[in-house]
């Protein structure tokens, strides 16, 4: 048998692959396409309709709509996914849906809308509704929805010999990857984990028992996703067994679906960061500025509110102008010394480095950073102010206001995350606005307010 | 064998932990400390002395010393790690060091600075010693420096009952855990990928050919790790064998490291969003105020230029003060949905979903969100502005530029990231700036400068 496909001569190229297709579809050579897809991996196949001319895309989809793989939906961004099921026959979608791992189907059906939902699962194998009505009772983002429902559980008393004679004579009730065995008590409840390479390496009559991992990690079956991935990550598990409340297995969860967590968590965290909730770039132009407006409202009521502030300075503005030119300056700086802080607050909440154990030290050092960077861009700020404008008490002022704004950026870049966290708010999603708008302000009001008491 | 810790019942919690020793600590329990370090995982140790307080970490590291895992020193924070190995003696790691795998000890020798480096290898023997050195003569960040130097290669004419014979007959060349044996010819070339899973649910007789997968991944030597961790997060690999320019073999890529990659590069990400280099929360004040400097002298300078634009328009301002007060609010509009745009674009590029056969399709898109979103924020700031300052031009005015300075900032937050990959500079590293600076100035001068036309 030769490969189909060697990545390290013939390499997935999307742009490539776009063209092939193309060609194909402007040339009516259905069997080629067949083939081609045949070929390329469904995580592939889904990157070349991402990638694919929206008309193309629709020829494209009408040509397989019958031989479709549910898989290549669990590839595609979530926008993409809701407009090409909208396309396909839902009935046949479920009976081309056999193969499917159930985790992989039940993240499938629960982005289902509710009637879709319902074709689908009717139009399954008993067996295989259940199992997938089972996972979507769990909570959403939780161990029981990431599960798998095939996995290897042995006798903890067996020997190797009987685990290898166990595992040949039920090929059919494999999962298809596996890569740990779990060691079960007569109530299922799990006693240990067994690595696949280690059971190779070992003589028939060896106990499994003696080949456990020394540390038991099993996962409640409530636990949050992002927990999950903690685990896996910290400890470098490539499986481990989902268990209920009496320690009795329900399910196993894989690596390959932690680092597809892993991956959307830290996604999410960018684009919380940027001020953009869920989205991707498949959104139509109208989801889109749906999902933008709310943050640029708030944004536009925190600049309005630092506009009320200037204004209430507005005399002292009226007869120093130079003001006005400086002021966006030390607001500025502010906002940035405060957002390196957040970034890095935000960034050590998730990973777990800032806990309450250590948060006033840090606290403490990054306001005495904010102090040091103030001092410094102070004195740079000044002597350009007064070389500028000539103006000696207008140089010493700018550097006040810088000083006391980058001290407040670096506490306020540490307390807000901090503080959102204790009140079970993601930190991610809100501590930017909170902070610019603390900064924006006090920046104005410091500089504007020492203007008015000391200059004019 | 009772589970030394049971994590359903017995979860590692740092704040338990570091309150546990630091109570040893203090009653000189040295016995009660080395037992319980023995039941926790090293990742747990790590965690525990990354929480410790400072005084207490070293008497600590002084107990334990001669018995230290450098295994250990994988899972810490970098700066953390350097403060701890100028604690240790480095003869005495290297000596401790035989049950470190070779990509961990790579990765540890890397970050030594010189001269331990030299004092690190010679203290080793020599078949580690060539190994590592070896490791490192790969370029930093590559599959070469990522790989494990122990896999399972087994010749692709064998069969499952051979392999297994192997595999038992072999135990001490085993890696620690393997999921995956590679397939090879007689000039160790790479011809498949067969997972252990597979070939436990197989009977003696089959041929190992016969179960390998459809594609065959391998990674070249010199591939970077980012792209590493994109062919294992796309395709869902466990592991894959790394192979030279004639395909031989060379090592095995598993999948926790990648994981370990996935994180870092994310986290890079976000801090470069950020304006944050490579930092953590447990660098010295003097380190982090050097490593966030750079960004700030930076955003003086584009502060310092906005505020040059505004200095032209200063006989516009002297007579009219409301244009001080409210031009901050079109700047910051255009920042905010510069972001929002730039945080997609930003990702998209990072996961490959924006490449340059949708590039023109999507600055298109954005730009057009950005009139919508100008429009309507226009017309709200309009109002507002009217009734504030009772004057009806000046609404229309910061209407006007509200609407082409939101056009721009969608323009502008999809062509910088694209602009910057295609000049192969990092888009997470300098298009926030960019992007700021371009809206700020443009923000000012539209306003600014309309005004001035129509107004004064």
């Amino acid at each position: 048998m030769e490969n189909k496909l060697d990545i390290t001569k013939n390499k997935f190229s999307v742009i490539d692959s776009v063209e092939l297709v193309t060609s194909y579809l402007e040339n009516y050579q259905n069997n080629k396409i067949f083939k081609y897809l045949d070929d390329i991996h469904n995580a592939d196949i889904a990157e070349l309709l991402q990638n694919l001319d929206p008309v193309l895309r629709l020829s494209l989809l009408n040509i397989i709509r019958d031989r479709f793989d549910p898989e290549i939906l669990t590839y595609l961004n979530d926008s993409l996914r809701d407009e090409i099921v909208e396309t396909l026959d839902i009935k046949q979608l479920a009976s081309n849906a056999k193969q499917l791992d159930i985790d992989d189907a039940v993240d499938l059906v629960e982005d289902l809308e509710k009637e879709d939902q319902n074709t689908f699962l009717e139009n399954l194998e008993e067996e295989e509704r259940n199992l997938i009505e089972q996972g979507l009772n769990y909570p959403e983002d939780s161990a029981g929805r990431l599960m798998q429902r095939k996995f290897v559980s042995i006798d903890q008393w067996w020997n190797v010999g009987q685990a290898i004679d166990y595992l040949r004579g039920n090929k059919k009730k494999l999962p298809e990857d596996f890569y740990d065995i779990y060691l079960i008590d007569k109530d299922r409840k799990v006693e240990g984990v067994v690595p696949l390479g280690r059971l190779m390496g070992s003589k028939r009559n060896v106990k499994l028992s003696s080949l456990k991992n020394k540390e038991l990690r099993a996962i409640e079956i409530n636990t949050d996703q992002e927990e999950v991935a903690y685990q896996f990550s910290k400890y470098g598990l490539v499986s481990a067994p989902v268990i209920d409340e009496q320690k009795k297995i329900l399910g196993s969860i894989t690596v390959d679906d932690v680092v597809d967590v892993i991956e959307e968590e830290r996604e999410e965290d960018i684009l919380k960061l940027g001020g953009v909730g869920h989205t991707d770039i498949y959104n139509s132009v109208v989801d889109t500025t749906k999902s933008r407006i709310s943050w640029l409202i708030v944004n536009l009521m925190t600049a309005v509110v630092a506009s009320i502030v200037i204004g209430l300075f507005e005399a002292a503005i009226e007869k120093v102008v130079a003001l006005a030119i400086l002021m966006p300056i030390v607001a500025s700086m502010g906002a940035n010394a405060g957002t390196q802080t957040l970034t890095v607050a935000v960034r050590a909440l998730a990973v777990k480095e800032l806990t309450t154990s250590n948060a006033l030290k840090i606290i403490t050092k990054e306001t005495l950073i904010g102090g040091i960077n103030g001092i410094i861009f102070a004195v740079i700020i000044s002597l350009v102010s007064i070389y500028w404008f000539q103006d000696f008490m207008l140089g010493v002022i700018i550097g006040l206001a810088m000083v006391l704004n980058l001290i407040l950026a670096g506490f306020a870049g540490t307390i807000i995350p901090l503080a959102l966290e204790k009140m079970k708010i993601d930190p991610a999603l809100a501590s930017a606005v909170i902070l610019t708008t603390i900064t924006d302000v006090f920046g104005f009001l410091s500089f504007l307010g020492l203007a008015t008491l000391f200059l004019i």
